[in-house]
């Protein structure tokens, strides 16, 4: 059973993010503290609504491009959890750019996606490791999402055995990238306690989906969840879809 | 027989770049027009001493990292060549940081990586595309690195499979990310007769390689013209090795 006591997700105000948090709270046993973190929280209002519902819920700033808010937002959990650590990192926030074809690349675009999508989750993560480092250690039990572990929100377009049509010069290759990182996560902390692995949600109707897309957030995140109950060593450093099938690189 | 008769190398001035020039310079029918380009030509002595010997050498400026850099090399490719195009690009630049593991990591240094290793190369391959296309419509053979390529130098280091180890967390998901790029490239140019591989060079003693590396900057650009002079469709789109067998992403 998925019963994290500590969770902290990224990009929480809207889209899948929101839903995961939707989705924690009507667990049959939700977590205690609930960090739902987005760039700009007076203007997250579903979070706003959530938090007034149910105070496990708090609400922090952190635009994953400034290590200031990354810096920031790691002292207020460790200020709240102290030595419980935290058992279940979601790097979810992410962005696209449309029109990402040859002859209309630009480098300030590029950079953004590779910092948003990349960098972003990989420094969240380094600052939120001794309290997740901390989890791992209090539970003496098989390595699970309950105990410590780091999910990036990735996608079947960072699969590069799986492009077939080419184009998204940098949202494919930020993805790519990402999983490299759940790669390298994996090999560096499999024998620490931490499971790692990186999570296809399907095609979502979402800003980043599009309203095409076959998913409702609801049914995606809820495809997520069951994927998560079941996060084990023989699953953590691989690339899954939300059915939970390991997805080549 | 490899025998393309424009090139266009990145970071020539030393290491892998310095000896692709130097064994192009050698083949049976050496290219009419070497584009050999580094950050700083001033201090490229090596390169000035062959320019000095084979006129067929132009050292131009090109830093990957800068726009301006880019849109004027590929003018003085296009003053030089006119109506022949460029036939083989070749996306040598790079580079590393040491000491990329977690709790070390800042963003100066992964951007930098990102910058350099991919949005780079990315970048001097949208502007020369239309050389690239026309040297491609002006061959009726099938595709090869005498028609029309681009070769991404890239490391079995961005494999995610064979990431055994972890850590290296700029340089590997760059090189990830340049080998989804390659996919991408690959995809959207198949069908237009230019073919587009990433060449792991083996390991290399160079600045990147380190000195316990086991090739020589010789023994691997050997290899690797080995494999530029064998490249077909069938291997247009994948990671090769300096022996030439496709590597896992």
């Amino acid at each position: 059973m998925l019963c994290p006591r500590v969770v902290f997700i990224t990009g929480a105000n809207r889209g899948l993010g929101l839903e995961f948090v939707r989705q924690f709270l009507k667990l049959g046993n939700p977590p205690d503290h609930l960090f739902a973190t987005c760039r700009d929280p007076e203007r997250a209002e579903e979070l706003k609504i959530l938090k007034k519902e149910d105070d496990r819920i708090q609400i922090i700033k952190l635009d994953v491009t400034s290590q200031t808010d990354i810096d920031a937002a790691a002292r207020q959990v460790e200020d709240r959890v102290g030595d419980r650590g935290l058992n279940l990192l979601i790097n979810n926030a992410g962005m696209t750019r449309k029109r990402q074809y040859v002859g209309n690349l630009n480098r300030d675009h590029l950079l953004e996606q590779f910092d948003t999508n990349v960098i972003g989750p990989l420094l969240v993560t380094q600052s939120l490791m001794p309290l997740l480092l901390r989890a791992a250690s209090l539970y003496n039990e098989p390595d699970s999402c309950n105990k410590a572990a780091i999910v990036n929100i990735s996608s079947i377009l960072g699969s590069i055995a799986e492009n077939k049509s080419g184009g998204m010069y940098g949202y494919r290759p930020s993805k790519a990238a990402m999983n490299m990182v759940t790669k390298s996560l994996h090999e560096e902390l499999k024998n620490k306690g931490i499971l790692v692995a990186a999570l296809h949600p399907g095609w979502v109707r979402t800003g980043i989906g599009g309203p095409e897309a076959t998913l409702s957030p609801e049914e995606s995140i809820k495809d997520c969840l069951n994927v998560l109950s079941k996060l084990s060593t023989e699953k953590s450093g691989c690339l899954l879809s939300n059915n939970g099938d390991k997805i080549e690189w």
